[in-house]
């Protein structure tokens, strides 16, 4: 089964690196960028069939390591 | 207006960062992942309301700066 977490800041977190891509973009001469909040996205094959494990195993995953729930938050989808 | 850009590495492209978060949770005991690809994405606000020049000014933002076309793809989304 193919899912994929899907990792971002949570809101009123400042975000340095969004903000060096905004210079850099203007600089590149990209008009009208108004912001920019950068994440992560992880793509997973998991071997289990079942839509309830496989959510409980990618729950875990992004708890314990692909999201610092502190200051991110995380989507988990399933994509069959 | 809201949108989303999504970088992800090309097939048959080596992930070592995706193989380090295997490992890392094989060790932290979460069962079933059978691989994972690490890529990014970019949540940007623009100015312009008109989809043609938003989506536009997303490509060529894509092209300079935010993927490296050689080896990653990328996919832009119009949130509205």
């Amino acid at each position: 089964m193919k899912a994929r977490v899907t990792v971002t800041l949570k809101t009123g977190i400042l975000d340095p690196q969004g903000k060096a891509i905004e210079g850099a973009l203007k600089s590149l001469g990209v008009d009208g960028v108004a912001s920019v909040r950068q994440g992560k996205v992880f793509d997973i094959e998991l071997a289990a069939a079942d839509k309830a494990k496989a959510e409980a195993a990618l729950k875990e995953a992004a708890d314990k390591l692909l999201a610092n729930t502190v200051i991110e938050n995380y989507r988990v989808e399933l994509l069959g």
